[in-house]
């Protein structure tokens, strides 16, 4: 049967880049609202793929407003183990639209990979699974169950299928639950994951003059909130990247001993993370090794920063008010809303005098970490080691896979948290990409997956 | 003479306002390339005015990619004097678009105002000098002769205009030079300028990535340009407002006593200044007057930052390059040029690790002081009584009218700086306005003017 759907994967390769190219046609940014329809658009159109595959399938609006959750399930193995896979049908916005070689929504294929929006994150990583589903299916059914759950919110933190989750926890019960978001260590190198990052969203709005000002009539009077925007980010975190909102590293967890050992064998150098991102110098925490502030250590950036004027040209406005998306990436055990509860109170205390700033929660995920003792562990480094010729990683990641904590949380379940990324796939920049090559190996290791996780049952 | 140009200007009120309403029905915004033909157009509308007029007109192209020089001359007085009148067709850009009640291209009044782009800045008080050449021209023409430069890049700071007058200053030279663009003190209060401050406009780019990175699978190593912008615009002035370059304050000229004992008559408090910009507190340098600190002291102002994201949602990038719209409004004997060097010495050494910064300079303006002992302010000061019955205040401004200085170095010439605005006519803001009573005062003290310089010369 293992052969047979294996067979099948290797036989239908053209088709099913044929159907990943037709859904990353699909502009599914989830956190544009004229995109809404083509939200609605990708969702449609893997659950008629899920149809045809003979699953049942549901698409639930859970809350107005935002995309729906898509449920599809093959639960006809009674008493065998269920695995849940994850993904999410939305993308990131593709601008700045002038650096992308071809347009984001034409996927185009150069050197063995197929670069649009979303190849990678994530539409190529779940359609894969839904590919080994569909072998194993034609192969007679998967050895246990099946249930996907794909969302259309994870790139504007949405609570729908959070709240999916939580609210129908006894019906999603699951043995294990696959997320395949995420990246390898190295060209040839899969990785486990033991942790994630959290996430706190925000933006910090100041407000000054009630209308925007002339800088020749006013300046040397006027509050200016970009300036007093300025002295509160640098205020957030120092020339060397400490971070000094009061108390933001008090619940900050030391890695384990085991977790520090497996880290020593994680082939990634400075210079590669230099390299890949095309910097001379690595930022980050003062102490603290290059892994740790990547994976154990918090830190906060600045994503952009909005109000005046910035066209072409040279306007002398002293603008009433600014605004700027400022984020924390958090680690266990630190809590998003104590942090949060934090931050609002410091930000204004840094306003330069007649501003006043607020801060806005724009959403959260909690850290996790992984219990890595269950025997999805063991079954997903057997289906790497097939699929791959390579035996995974156990490492951690700094990003966020926000709904891997609710999983955690609501189901309780075995977590398997990897991705067939690369490094430089380009995930919410210009020039996104997946390799067509890692595409196929992931149908194959979740086809194998799919065959170890009954073995380890019985 | 006089009493039939002053009629003229009376029974022509309604027709004044048609003509104003008609030219600022033209969106002549010169920093923006696909205005570039409505500023010709409106350039085009005010020859067309001046030859009806029978003045002698030319239209001159200075620069490639400009926007035109209009002269217009009525010299058929040998041996009187000559007063120029300077103006500006071109107006700000009119964003926040959605911050205006009615559109700024279509001129609309409300309670004795006209509201639209460029209304007080500056064609509703250039047209006030051309409405009285042309009613002295009704009444048998001006006791002196007339020239009017009207040029069309003054909101980009361009070069045609003080390349041109420096290239023919023999042939544009006058006894008198009429610039009015600028406020009165406060109601029924006009003022003459005896000071203006500079302008070095510059813009900080910050370049860390070779791309857009991830927060999340980067932060905590990546060099963010956005947070080391912070920090250079939070090192640039304090949180008080001192700015911090080095040497800044270097030459910063103090006021002559007998200008701080006018300014000590200037009826505006610092209540006055809050409520007219909205703000509960004054900014600005410790240690420093209020007036001192808009006419007579530098300052340094963000009027925007570019780079990442600002639009909806929640996008979770580090931008390979961040850049920000900085000037500085500079004082006697402050030199931009001196400061441009400091300021682009400091502002890369306050880049965080990893990220760089270099420093832009867009354009630049030299501070100006006026003689004012000259019998052309005797005559404004009269004209003004006439006009408006009050005799106008000798003070600073703390603004720029960059040509001002062109004009002083080129021409040597007598100024006579002053302005008919209000102070809370919205000038580079939404709902921008001008009193329609001002214009026709204006027009009537212009008509005063060309009257008593003749006299003060005979």
């Amino acid at each position: 049967m293992l052969e047979r759907a294996l067979e099948a994967a290797r036989a239908g390769r053209a088709r099913a880049e044929a159907d990943l190219f037709e859904l990353l046609s699909i502009p599914s940014v989830s956190s544009e609202s004229e995109h809404r329809d083509d939200c609605r658009r990708a969702a449609a159109w893997l659950e008629e793929r899920f149809r045809h595959m003979g699953l049942r399938t549901e698409m639930v609006d859970v809350h107005e407003g935002g995309h729906p959750v898509l449920v599809a399930e093959w639960l006809d193995r009674p008493g065998a183990p269920t695995l849940t896979t994850y993904g999410h049908y939305d993308v990131q916005p593709p601008d700045p639209l002038d650096e992308w070689r071809t347009p984001p929504f034409e996927p185009a294929v150069r050197d063995g990979f197929v670069y649009a929006r979303g190849a990678d994150d994530n539409k190529g990583q779940h359609l894969a699974s839904v590919k080994a589903a569909e072998h194993w299916l034609a192969a007679g059914g998967p050895p246990g169950n099946h249930r996907v759950l794909i969302e259309g919110e994870e790139e504007m933190s949405g609570r729908s299928l959070p709240d999916y989750v939580r609210d129908n926890a006894d019906r999603l019960a699951t043995d294990y639950l696959l997320a395949a978001d995420g990246t390898f260590t190295a060209a040839g190198q899969p990785n486990l994951l033991t942790g994630l990052r959290g996430l706190l969203y925000t933006e910090i709005e100041v407000t000054g003059p009630r209308v925007d000002l002339h800088s020749g009539l006013f300046g040397g009077v006027a509050p200016n909130p970009l300036n007093s925007l300025a002295h509160i980010i640098a205020g957030l975190k120092d020339r060397e990247g400490r971070v000094l909102i009061p108390g933001f590293y008090d619940d900050v967890r030391a890695p384990a001993p085991a977790e520090l050992e497996a880290w020593d064998r994680v082939p990634v150098t400075d210079q590669d993370l230099m390299e890949r991102m095309g910097v001379t110098e690595l930022a980050g925490e003062p102490g603290q090794p290059t892994r740790h502030r990547l994976w154990a250590r918090p830190t906060l950036d600045v994503h952009g920063i909005a109000g005046g004027f910035t066209g072409e040209g040279s306007k002398t406005v002293i603008p009433a008010r600014a605004r700027a998306k400022v984020s924390m990436r958090l680690v266990p055990d630190q809590d998003p809303e104590r942090v949060f509860a934090a931050l609002s109170e410091f930000a204004p205390s840094l306003a330069t005098p007649g501003t006043r700033a607020r801060v806005v929660e724009l959403n959260t995920a909690l850290p996790v970490l992984v219990d890595v003792s269950h025997p999805g562990i063991g079954a997903a480094s057997r289906a790497y080691e097939a699929a791959c010729g390579a035996a995974p990683l156990l490492m951690r990641e700094g990003a966020t896979v926000p709904v891997v904590a609710d999983f955690k949380e609501a189901l309780g379940t075995h977590l398997i948290v990897t991705g067939f990324g690369l490094p430089d796939d380009g995930l919410h920049s210009p020039n996104e990409r997946f390799s067509l090559d890692h595409y196929h190996r992931a149908t194959e290791m979740a086809i194998h997956l799919m065959q170890e996780l009954a073995r380890a049952d019985g």
